[in-house]
């Protein structure tokens, strides 16, 4: 492996034209890999608008098979390139039993392994319980040529579980393919608490773990024909495995965000903060109940 | 209980004169209770200096049973002034077997109940293996006449699971007495990874389970016979149930640190990010491990 890998965070805005949007996917990650990458991830859902903003039956008609059309496309690009590439699919499975799934493509274009969304919102403009079955392989990173990829996809951010349980599985990095933002109607004292929020927890899974951190976000505003609108808040961000800022991005910008990460350090990192050492796990069982009090 | 509590953190420096250190705290807990504060939080072992910087056999005399010296003493305090005390001892449960202990006194001066640190550290400077049994009593909230107080100790702070624990077991608030600081010899740029992480994964536990949280750290240089020297970081805070900072205590300065806290909040933001909703405790089994990849 590397001492040193150069990742590159594909924050982009989308429009309802899918073509467009991968067009614009694979012009940045050719970008980000002439600029040295060797890692490229893109947001959650990055071939459509974030179709969640209501419940439709016809929506379902962007799903699509893994290995299928979206895995071909971007592994001819990620062959082409030499860059391990985190792709975020609508997964159809079967007739009527749909994932929110994360692909990851290998640099000589294969894929090498899937996870798929394991905990699904549902509020207000993010209707995900409708869409998306939730996931059945658990927390497993994916083995690439680069390291023990730990992805997880955008509302797992706020489990501090999903973080733990990809790193006690060796997971070198963890990495969060995402769509969230604000509603516009939210005050800005509000926006800020969410946003400060979500950079928040997602440092502490890279700090609990001693392993650096990637979260890629989405830009623009999308409105839905319910009349649902949210400004999607960009913010990507890498962290290193002390949960340190290595880059980050604005909020409304289209950005390829850059940062170099050295996975040998998370060593260095828990031979000072030896976390891993003191776990009770003689009482830790409770975490697998939904609540203890009643 | 009340809609509001107004909560106080004892952030002070410790000599090696207990009497002295305790005149102080007291003193500070008569000025927070005129100013109406209702809850009181000392820093970790705040009746001594930070004793564990060397492992001597002495240093054992300090220790003390819980009911005695201390719950005595500031249980007098809590009842003249009304206000729940949370302390923090080096408890002698018998003869050779002691505990890093929380003691959580009730407003009529009674025991409330007791947390026993459960993760205990062993670094250079801080060699609690040495004098610390590890608790074992679990992760369990203290009921008070304020609320259930999910009380823990500095080095839990690290674990999402101790924090997760306690919520699920009902507690309306995490709170942490704490001994951290920084090593002098190390660089500004190291010291500022370890403020920012110690707080930011302390914000995360708020912002997963919902609920308001207080960190109490001490300030001042202590200095050990064995050469080695802590300077103590201060940063005392309160933070809000999307971990927002309510407050936040300067690095070196004594401080008495207030916030107000809302304690029915938590229903309004879970209600917002219904994070306990979605959790896969069908899958989270694998935290009570030690590791999972061999």
């Amino acid at each position: 492996m590397n001492q040193t890998i150069k990742i590159a965070l594909i924050q982009q805005s989308c429009s309802a034209d899918r073509n467009e949007n991968q067009a614009k996917s694979i012009l940045k990650i050719k970008e980000a890999s002439k600029n040295g990458a060797k890692l490229v991830v893109l947001q959650e859902l990055h071939s459509s608008l974030y179709f969640c903003q209501s419940e439709d039956t016809k929506k379902f008609d962007l799903g699509e098979t893994i290995p299928g059309p979206s895995t071909e496309l971007f592994g001819k690009v990620a062959k082409e390139m030499g860059v391990v590439l985190v792709l975020s699919l609508f997964e159809k499975r079967a007739k009527g039993l749909y994932h929110n799934t994360a692909a990851v493509i290998e640099n000589d274009g294969s894929l090498a392994g899937i996870y798929r969304k394991m905990h699904i919102p549902d509020d207000p403009g993010f209707y995900e319980k409708f869409y998306f079955t939730p996931g059945d392989i658990g927390f497993k990173p994916v083995q690439t040529s680069l390291g023990k990829l730990g992805v997880l996809v955008c509302w797992d951010q706020w489990y501090p579980e999903a973080a733990r349980i990809m790193a006690l599985k060796g997971a070198e990095l963890l990495i969060y393919p995402t769509a969230i933002g604000w509603d516009p109607k939210d005050s800005m004292d509000e926006k800020k608490r969410q946003l400060e929020a979500w950079i928040t927890i997602q440092r502490s899974h890279a700090i609990a773990n001693g392993i650096p951190l990637l979260a890629v976000n989405r830009v623009g505003l999308e409105s839905d024909d319910s009349g649902s609108e949210i400004l999607f808040w960009g913010n990507s961000f890498a962290a290193g495995a002390q949960g340190e800022f290595l880059a980050q991005a604005a909020h409304q910008e289209e950005t390829v965000l850059y940062a170099d990460l050295n996975l040998e350090r998370t060593e260095e990192v828990r031979r000072i903060w030896p976390f891993l050492r003191d776990r009770r796990i003689d009482f830790y069982q409770d975490v697998a109940n939904r609540y203890l009090e009643r």
